[in-house]
């Protein structure tokens, strides 16, 4: 089984990666770009019977900072 | 609008970062993790009427190094 992982930065939390991304979009010309915010992708491949609370518990101890992000599970 | 633009290394391009990942998730005593893949989750927020093709544009351009990474745009 597969899980993807979506790690986000929490609302009000500074992104100067979103940022720069915005900046050069608008120096490359591309209007009508509002907001950017940059975020985390893993793809997890699993042993089948590994439990949400298994992938919860990975989220919060290693692939998230609880503190300044938000992680949503996807599983495939 | 709101676009998600998920980057994700091709398959074959060798990853670093999810290799440290997999290998701390082991460290932590999670079994069962067989495969990590580390990517991008970039989170635009477009003025309505934005086209497919800028979105692909920007992707193309900027979001995304098409020689070593693919992108999905999933329109919110």
């Amino acid at each position: 089984m597969k899980a993807r992982i979506h790690v986000t930065l929490k609302d009000g939390v500074l992104d100067p990666q979103g940022r720069a991304i915005h900046h050069a979009l608008e120096g490359l010309g591309f209007g009508g770009v509002e907001d950017v915010r940059a975020g985390r992708l893993i793809e997890l491949t699993l042993a089948d019977g590994t439990s949400d609370d298994d992938i919860d518990a990975m989220c919060r101890k290693l692939l998230a900072n609880m503190v300044i992000e938000n992680y949503r599970v996807e599983l495939v």
